[in-house]
């Protein structure tokens, strides 16, 4: 209900879903003759989400089509809301559009540090007052996502699967649909989310559900029990009945009775096999892993085995993932090896159940047989933190820097309008972030800088072998300028940044802080407007 | 981009919102015949969330509008995913419409206990399987912020106004979309966001940030400074300079040099003065609350009193809010007796920051002066459990009941087709819910019956004064059965119910576990089914 379609049928967020107080502040712009003066806003945040040492940034595409789709068509009840003279500004508001409005940014994907704008957004005042609560909305969460994402693939390592699936647990609709892209522009390899990969062209995933597999009671007779073999070379064979021959010579090398493996469940696996031969997945929890799930479906497996299918996989949905993934290769192995199908060793082992960094490490460690890891609610809500904390915050008005002093020092921002550098050493590992004003020169690779490092009584010298702008212009007067990467290419950008981090800033708990330095004139702006409280 | 519009216009979410697993399971049903089975699924929760006794059910409207609207266009998509022969499922699914589908349901705004169905969905096997993941989406959320909303409001108590005012920190647009609507049916009185205002009737509330503040340096001409009494007799007067003759008077009068309190806050105060004399609200921390902030408001407001017009607040957002409301409580009451403006000591306090359960519970301590206060973070991403854990299984097929067993016994469900029932004492006073077979007869208010409790060995007996049932009908087949509650009215039902529970099930903390008893033949049922292994 907070969208609507654009011109060209993208849904984006309607301009009323704001915080009233940016109509409020627009009437008194409006009354002191100052609606139009132009300022500019930088979107940041103070802390780097879950303790860590870096952020991913990500929402940029839903900014730049709400930005350009932005027409106040509801103005009459904003302002019905705030005046009782309604007309006299909801004339001007329903004339606003973003044609004033330039934004620079972070590319998507990007590392980003606390006071490093993720944004800048000039344009006459009242209009980039307006557009704060929209943008903080779309860039918070996005990058909120990608950065635990990010977090639980460098706890994964490069070779586990992981597969986010917490579209049921996410705070909303589009909770869901956000963090199924930016997990994945994060380092996710899927999505379960059919809609993500419709629209975004996220890679899905899926297979089958324990209501699947209970809503069989094994007298269920399927319409069509023959499965020809993969190569179509020879006839086709009832396959229930080969699954109980196999089931029969399974439950005896186990050591189990043949009545034990529960028939549902089975018949569950059949119809499943019968649907999917080239993608059988077995979900062994619904009853009981080792009496039923597995037996019942190494006897599938088998029996398309025989057939020349190969069981693309289990899942694990409950108990010590990591100790049953162990024992079920263990099983694979002898039992590929009793019956001469050796590719049963490398079924790939799939595991979800509330899975969190801590356990994501422990399924990750060394020796684990766990292959593939779903996670939902954790990846989805961030529940380390849920909320990222942006803000958006006047930095000029007329050319002219603004700061907010207030007594808790960390709420102060950093005035006027800047330009960002990163700076590398000379094997091309981040040092450190550098904030300047824009009007001064941009720093050179191989000079030496005197900047001021963060809570620094001195300042210091830097000689960065590299140094990279780091903000770049895309929208221009409500036009775009550079145009926005695909999401593959954001994500494939966000490994590469995250491979130049060292390893210090990459610890997930107590890592080391990255500088985000000052350049001496902006330091100096800051002295100079904290001492005269900005005047 | 995960909404469309239905035929009336609402937004509803797209059915490709799903999770791929339930479109491979529904080829699982189709190959196997059993599409069409009569199916029944539970939408329940396990635990209550933030270590409560209860949760608040909400997203109904929501659901239903998905289930009437439910049409899978973008069919051929989803089949793309899974199966290389698209056509023959692909006409099938975009044939699927919710025509056969009956939901009963918890009231919006019911108290809800673990095990009890919030809904219970039946209908065509493929179908009811396919809606798993949006009908989960849209319930849990919303429940997970009206309880978080009710929890705040208990701490709060009756009297201190709740403002919502989290949109900027959702996850995502419809993340705080649905926590504006959700907390106020909770127990808040408002939210900041005007579309949760236009579409649902959420009242609005807002004034001004810090950006407006500290876009005024003092050097800046109104056009027009002229203001009339609020009576509209008499003459019109300069505002900016009788606010400066007041701020005179009140430097003087709390020992404070003239040039002390910031130009540029004082004409933001004036600004917003002049666009809303009768609504005029000062944030008092951009620069310091005792030496700029308090002394700029209180010479506007005094100006502003001096005219006929009553300032209506004043907002902290920094620094120890208690304490500060305290300070600022008694400099309203001394100042307004000097300057014969007794109503300023009434001027209402609102506080903001980042307010917790914790914080707030000191907010509301008596003798806390604070009136008002907003809650964003904490109330829209409930950071104590950002997600409910509703889960949707399977309890009947065929009307035959389906149970999963699983090694992790709290992960079982119970089977079939059930009836809920509340009882309560003779006072009024919730005892506890019954869940028991649909077939079995409902129970009689005055008549002892015997039920099991959860974890109990023997059963025990219970003598209900009242006894309602909890589930309603709201869709029969596809068509709206009973009418949906309005928003005010199931917030009023909310407040209604809670103040029905007993005071050992309200604390928020280590409450006393409110019983949902089982049946006899339910109980029997599940030993039945369990014994069998569900045969």
């Amino acid at each position: 209900m907070e969208m609507e379609l654009d011109d060209q049928g993208h849904m984006v967020v309607r301009p009323l879903l704001t915080d009233l107080y940016q109509a409020t502040m627009g009437l008194g712009y409006w009354r002191a003759g100052r609606a139009c003066e132009e300022a500019e806003f930088e979107l940041f945040f103070r802390h780097c989400p879950f303790g860590g040492s870096f952020a991913l940034t990500a929402g940029l595409q839903d900014c730049i089509r709400f930005l350009r789709a932005f027409r106040l068509r509801d103005a009459d009840y904003m302002c019905s809301l705030i005046t009782p003279d309604v007309q006299f500004l909801a004339s001007h508001l329903r004339a606003l559009d973003c044609s004033r409005v330039s934004v620079r940014a972070l590319p998507e994907g990007s590392l980003a540090f606390p006071g490093v704008p993720l944004l800048q957004v000039s344009g006459p005042l009242l209009l980039v007052q307006l557009l704060e609560t929209p943008l903080l909305c779309l860039v918070s969460y996005a990058s909120l996502v990608a950065t635990n994402a990010a977090r639980l693939r460098l706890i994964a390592g490069p070779d586990k699967r992981l597969l986010e699936m917490g579209l049921r647990r996410a705070q909303g609709p589009d909770g869901g649909f956000t963090a199924s892209i930016y997990s994945y522009l994060g380092g996710f390899d899927s999505s379960s989310n059919t809609l993500a990969g419709q629209l975004r062209g996220v890679p899905v995933a899926g297979t089958l559900a324990h209501s699947f597999i209970t809503s069989f009671l094994g007298s269920e007779v399927p319409p069509d029990p023959m499965l020809a073999p993969a190569s179509s070379e020879g006839p086709a064979v009832d396959l229930p009945a080969s699954v109980n021959l196999w089931l029969k010579r399974v439950c005896i090398y186990l050591g189990l009775e043949e009545r034990e493996p529960h028939p549902g469940e089975r018949a569950a696996f059949v119809a499943y096999a019968l649907a999917f031969p080239r993608a059988f997945q077995g979900l062994l929890d619904s009853y009981s892993v080792r009496r039923s799930g597995l037996p019942n479906f190494l006897a599938v497996a088998l029996a398309l085995g025989e057939l020349g299918y190969r069981a693309v996989g289990v899942r694990l949905d409950s108990g010590d993932l990591l100790q049953q993934a162990k024992e079920i290769r263990g099983i694979f192995r002898t039992v590929g090896a009793e019956f001469q199908m050796p590719w049963l060793e490398f079924v790939p082992i799939a595991v979800s159940n509330n899975i969190d960094e801590k356990e994501l490490a422990r399924l990750a460690q060394k020796g684990s047989e766990v292959n593939v890891i779903g996670i939902g609610t954790n990846v989805v809500t961030c529940p380390k933190q849920p909320s990222m904390g942006c803000v958006y915050k006047l930095v000029s008005v007329g050319g002219q820097p603004r700061i907010k002093l207030t007594e808790e020092s960390q709420k102060r921002i950093l005035p006027g309008s800047k330009a960002a550098f990163r700076f590398l050493d000379s094997e091309g590992s981040l040092l450190l972030d550098l904030l300047q004003l824009a009007e001064e020169p941009p720093p050179k690779a191989g000079q030496e800088l005197r900047v001021w490092l963060q809570g620094a009584q001195e300042p210091c010298t830097v000689k960065p072998a590299q140094v990279e702008p780091l903000l770049r212009l895309y929208l221009q007067q409500g036009q775009p300028y550079e145009p926005l990467p695909s999401l593959e290419e954001s994500r494939a950008f966000a490994q590469q940044s995250l491979s130049r981090l060292r390893p210090a800033h990459k610890q997930l708990q107590n890592p080391a802080v990255y500088q985000v330095a000052l350049s001496e004139k902006l330091r100096a702006l800051v002295d100079s407007l904290s001492a005269r409280g900005a005047l």
